[in-house]
């Protein structure tokens, strides 16, 4: 038999795959269709115009088929430092941004160049599973930081978690999975508490393009010296739609780039590039839509609030972008419940015990629902389900 | 400052980066242009057939845009299991097959499920620089396997090297950077040594397409119990100029595909939805063209044979698909000869070191030539060039 490293083996399954084997064999008649409110994606392609900037290239452009630089287009890079320096109100250049086959694959690049077997990890809980999951593989231990209210990690508790193994905090603002958008002070004192302990700040900033808030979300960039703390980490897919074409962001000190840059090279050579023009592409012209679609995201947003405070003893702890994360009024664990839900209320959304340590009550008392995919009606729909539905 | 996982730190920075770099200042004159050796790549886009396909499904298909299953699209893997069921005479069922960003993201998968720190795995030398740097980063131990006449790795000096803490030997054939297509008896015997010992055998076959020998080069899925030792990587990148979309393959026991696919959806989440599309259009309607790409390598490793064996002091040691292996006379190190054939005499070619231990002698002695880059008569010109340049 084939060896096995036990520290694969001892990590889980991948959770989105593992909802939709739950729809195996079960059917949904006409008049009531599955709601799936499982997985943080766009269900329609993006725009026309970008699909036929992206179909012109592969039939004109030679170099839409070849390798590329591992660190990304010249031009991408260049964009997303212009861009972010201009948002974020700092300097970021291009040597400091690479582009990645997506913004899991940033995740894991960045903890490849910070940590190895045996050190520790903290993580807000709720987490989000694949950065558990990279963690598990590596033999990195992943240190759980329950939040407060609100889902907003608190910084004095984050401090009492580190040790001499601990080489950075995760945050992922706005949350995935809770929805949460931290706030600027709350980002900041985690930054400050990173620098003073040696370790680095990760920013997962996923999500940013459909926070509720004006402006920047954060001042770290300002200080000239972010770098020497900060990595933030970003992706394409949700603003332009691009899921399937897998390409995301990293931004970090130059000297980092040296190591990312082995990284990537070997597990990805480059990224997508037809990805890369299609991102490119979307960041110089579809602004106006973007807007448009962060509008009809707070509606759904605002849907899902009203809906869900009317919810009988079910209770939203955050929302925000594509997420809420409820606790449920059942008295079954969430597993349990996401499960039934399927063919009992033709509902597909993710469990609590997804995002949490094994036994955490916290994990069979929660359910993440990615109300995003759902327009208005499927959320009032959705919440009308839930209402009726009884274990 | 950020903390640094030593582990990535001690391994090199990825060669091709390094080579490109080599270039920068330096001017090629018109009647002496770049002879461009370095890097086993198409340098034309795919067919406009091909180009044309994944084109109309970027404008007419959304799946094209979303997220896919992690393991690859169905059609794809289907495509592959009866493909090489066929061409191997032997059984592979689409469950046994998963698409990855990348031949390189194949074999890191593979590696992430097999071993961990401390365990060794076994490469013959020359061996693959991003294998060496993945088994680095990971704090596995690459044990080096001289090869012999022909550059064909022996089984019975492979043995002597297993340990307790073995856990693979990765042979690639045809290989990459020797060019040597091993026969088929030699990986039936690594299977059988590898089947032994309880450990995995990892036949990576990118370039499989350019095998100059007819029919399956080995039996090893003829097996029914082939999963039990073997898994074979593939990449769709070299056949159909696919590149930069970033397509291969991973063929192994389904049991093993839990594991692989924890990796991929942490790493990739999944592989790019167009290059899948493209690949799967290649492998339908391009076997004629792809035939005619066969036949022209093999034109261009007949005209390098000759004009390396006409080259004074020069010795080819192995030559095949896209690569030759030779030893050069000059009396200084590979690595200092390959920057100066740049300035001096307009070639770029990665000099040996890149694919050895540091200090081992045969790197300096020898250079890696990726010679399918170039037509006859660039080939003609290559040789002329290095027949002229002194130290």
């Amino acid at each position: 038999m084939l060896p096995l490293n036990p520290a694969i083996d001892a990590t889980f399954r991948p959770p989105v795959m593992e909802a939709r084997r739950w729809l195996e064999g079960v059917s949904f008649p006409p008049e009531r269709p599955l709601i799936n409110v499982s997985q943080a994606a766009p269900v329609e392609p993006p725009p026309e115009s970008l699909r036929r900037a992206m179909a012109d290239a592969l039939l004109s452009r030679p170099d839409a088929h070849l390798y590329g630089p591992v660190l990304g287009r010249p031009e991408l890079r260049e964009a997303v430092a212009a861009n972010w320096s201009r948002d974020y109100g700092g300097t970021i250049r291009p040597a400091q941004v690479a582009i990645t086959q997506g913004c899991n694959q940033a995740f894991c690049a960045t903890m490849q160049t910070l940590a190895g077997p045996g050190d520790e990890v903290i993580l807000p809980l709720p987490w989000y599973f694949n950065h558990k999951m990279w963690l598990d593989m590596q033999g990195i231990r992943a240190v759980g930081l329950h939040c407060g209210q609100g889902m907003i990690p608190d910084v004095a508790e984050a401090a009492k978690l580190i040790t001499d193994r601990t080489r950075a905090i995760v945050l992922v603002s706005p949350n995935n999975p809770s929805g949460a958008e931290y706030p600027a002070q709350t980002l900041r004192a985690f930054f400050d508490l990173a620098r003073v302990r040696g370790i680095a700040l990760i920013v997962d900033e996923t999500y940013r393009d459909f926070d509720s808030r004006a402006g920047a979300p954060h001042d770290l960039f300002v200080d000239p010296d972010w770098g020497d703390t900060l990595i933030h980490l970003y992706s394409f897919s949700k603003a332009y739609r691009l899921t399937g074409h897998r390409v995301g962001a990293l931004i970090a000190a130059e000297t980092r780039m040296i190591q990312i840059e082995k990284f990537l090279d070997t597990v990805a050579i480059c990224t997508s590039q037809i990805g890369q023009i299609g991102a490119a592409w979307g960041m110089a012209n579809l602004t106006d839509w973007l807007a448009g679609e962060r509008a009809e995201i707070l509606t759904r947003r605002r849907a899902m609030e009203q809906g869900m405070a009317g919810l009988e003893g079910w209770r939203i702890k955050g929302c925000g972008a594509y997420f809420a994360w409820a606790e449920h009024p059942h008295d079954i664990p969430s597993d349990q419940l996401a499960k039934r839900l399927v063919a009992e209320a033709g509902v597909l959304l993710l469990p609590g015990t997804m995002f949490m340590p094994a036994g955490d009550p916290e994990g069979a008392r929660h359910v993440r629902i990615a109300f995003a995919n759902a327009d208005a009606a499927g959320i009032g729909a959705l919440v009308e389900r839930l209402q009726t539905f009884r274990t």
